[in-house]
């Protein structure tokens, strides 16, 4: 039996430095648990000067990657680079080489996902990805193994730190958005581009790798309705928090007659629900299962130890097998595809909470009712306030389910009425 | 390669018909993700005539669990028993004959786990209990293989469904204690005789099983402070509430300097935390780890499906692992096995809430902080309200940090005097 294992890391950043630590502060540890030694036989970086906070040995240090795939030693490529290339074509060259990979490259599964799958199954080798979505978070071994007894039907998730950062500073904080996000950038919780992040496709990019492996069909990036939380204002949430329901980025997938619904948007929830009380820059995953019912993993959804804890969990999750003689391994991800086929949003069936900015005139909301009242959407409950003589007041409506083409039809029409100013928030309300 | 993994079912009660009509109605898709063919070919209980929910083929029925543990086909052992005898035996019979088993008995693991697991690994055998705490939770995987990169600091858990229920009710119905209880019993939350439940000792079953795997040692069933919630009042829900805390039922196990903290007690825990929204018979459990910081897992702890659920993953991943030939295995639980010392409770350390029923007397509060002041114990907050002439009032207190033996002693002394009415009631403020 092998008796050690030999591990390649391709990119010293961030990440990479954590894994490196795990790998040698719980060297002995992790070899009794895997049954082997884990050895970290070479290091790629294009960068290897710079000083890190773990020292390892210079002489596995290099700038070519094809140190690392060529090694025919070499079992494991820790790949932690991002973006799509090379990134893509290392991990195919390892796969030809027989040679398994881990990855938090959520953006490359996303986008590629169907194809680098494929391949690793050709050539009978192992992705591990549990780092690419919610950091710390075991999900991807719990959807693939713990669950496998189950038909997931829903997945819903805060799996953007940044995203829930900034809404909870603004809910507690009474924070404008502009403040939330600068605070949030001040702290280190949002990058200096938070773009990829308020945008909602990081968000997609993690759906896509987690609504693939939960439904086992490819649901590709542009198949995923996205919309951020760039148009939240702070009057939005105080209105939500008024009608007893919080402000939240959700991933959502759910399965429904053999069609697959994926979206990333805002949507209100029961302030009761316990996604509500997530705070922070913290992620976490609600999954519905037929036999398990209603299941949360919560956690630390980024940072340099949490996702090297999941690295290092694949690690030793693919060595064990590796030692054990893991010919025939079946990789799940997409195996049972069913080329499921995916929902257009405009057939989404939702409430919405919806903000009109409206003339204070007699006769606006008979107005507005009027065309909702044609596109077949019906109030449950109105909200009007603050009253300004001549002024632009605000109109806070909860509607009963509407049809999501419908909506955007009424609101086309309502936004050009001469007695509406500025455009229409509309938030859907997520049901739990 | 072994194509065809033969299953025995010893107990053919709920949970047991759950995990029948899993292997019937997911018979294909598990084929598929396990590699082989899983195969329910005996089943045993003492009554084979009872109508069950799902048709089986009577021919693999018997009363006898020799049928299934001297049958040489059968690989794996579900035994969904309970009790210790004859559980125990027909376990370690079947390690004896090489075969790996599937439980759901907490209680049998949580007195006998060392010796279990001791004989499963001489014999090269797998011991699947993922069943046994938190129903249908992944949550043994995920400290086993999610999580080993870390060493877990912190444990604590609401992993009693029936007490929470009733705690959850008093809360959000003013229920009292029994009021409670017996809706619980009425709508099923709760068995005719809940004294497991209540008293705190099914948690302590489960901690025993957890706290041993997540901590590589043995943590006896002996080792571990219990206290149920059959002394939780109303009135200390209402005056915790008040002070901004929940009361709940915890299983709580730390590491602190290489001892072991084991205790199930109710705690006053902060409104805020996430446990605290953790309603009805839903388990929780919060675990940090050094690498991944804060992690929760949330779901159902109990019912037929989700148990079953988590049965299933245990067989699928045992066959997966026969199928690939699975010699040489490491069996993780006690395998670290460092003989950690478990601290006794009076050298916990705590913050707590105290509430004296006394006469309303002038001199009662000087007192009694004279003999809290004698044992160290310093008052953060007092709360006396209601005033009736010369009847009894109750005081309520928050101390600061104490030790439990001190805060033992002074409890002592203050029950004894003239002024104090009735047992003085102490709940741990658990921090987080």
């Amino acid at each position: 039996m092998k008796n050690k294992v030999n591990i390649g890391l391709i990119g010293w950043g961030t990440v990479g430095s954590g894994v490196v630590r795990i790998l040698k502060e719980r060297k002995k540890h992790l070899s009794r648990r895997v049954g082997a030694q884990l050895r970290l036989k070479s290091i790629v970086d294009l960068d290897i000067n710079k000083a890190r906070s773990v020292k390892v040995n210079r002489k596995i240090l290099s700038r070519e990657a094809k140190n690392i795939l060529s090694d025919p030693e070499i079992d494991i490529v820790v790949q932690l680079i991002g973006g799509e290339h090379p990134a893509k074509d290392y991990m195919t060259n390892a796969f030809k080489k027989g040679k398994s990979v881990v990855t938090a490259n959520k953006a490359l599964l996303a986008k590629h996902g169907k194809e680098i799958f494929k391949l690793a199954r050709e050539n009978n080798a192992e992705v591990g990805y549990e780092a690419s979505v919610c950091g710390g978070i075991p999900l991807i071994r719990s959807i693939k193994e713990g669950l496998l007894a189950n038909k997931i039907e829903e997945l819903r998730g805060i799996i953007n730190g940044t995203s829930n950062y900034i809404l909870t500073r603004m809910e507690e904080e009474n924070y404008s958005f502009n403040e939330a996000l600068q605070e949030a950038k001040k702290r280190g919780y949002a990058e200096a581009d938070a773009g990829l992040d308020i945008s909602g496709l990081d968000s997609a990019h993690k759906l896509a790798v987690l609504a693939s492996l939960t439904f086992g069909t490819s649901v590709a990036l542009s198949d995923i309705y996205v919309e951020g939380i760039d148009l939240i204002t702070l009057q939005d949430i105080r209105y939500a928090r008024e009608l007893g329901y919080a402000v939240k980025l959700l991933a959502i997938a759910k399965e429904k007659q053999g069609r697959i619904e994926a979206r990333v948007h805002p949507v209100l929830i029961s302030a009761d629900y316990i996604l509500a009380s997530v705070r922070h820059n913290f992620n976490a995953v609600c999954l519905k299962g037929d036999k398990v019912g209603e299941l949360i993993f919560y956690g630390a959804g980024a940072g340099q130890l949490p996702t090297a804890s999941s690295v290092v969990s694949d690690i030793c999750d693919i060595a064990g097998k590796l030692i054990r003689g893991g010919k025939g391994r079946v990789n799940s991800f997409l195996y049972d595809a069913l080329s499921k086929k995916v929902s257009p949003i405009n057939k989404l069936e939702s409430r919405y909470y919806v903000r009109f900015t409206t003339l204070d005139n007699p006769g606006v909301l008979a107005k507005i009712s009027r065309i909702l009242g044609r596109k077949n959407i019906s109030i449950a409950s109105v909200i009007q306030k603050q009253r300004k003589e001549g002024r632009t007041v605000p109109i806070v409506m909860m509607t009963h389910k509407a049809l999501e083409e419908n909506m955007r039809r009424a609101l086309g029409q309502i936004d050009k009425l001469s007695v509406v100013k500025g455009k229409t928030v509309a938030i859907r309300v997520e049901e739990v």
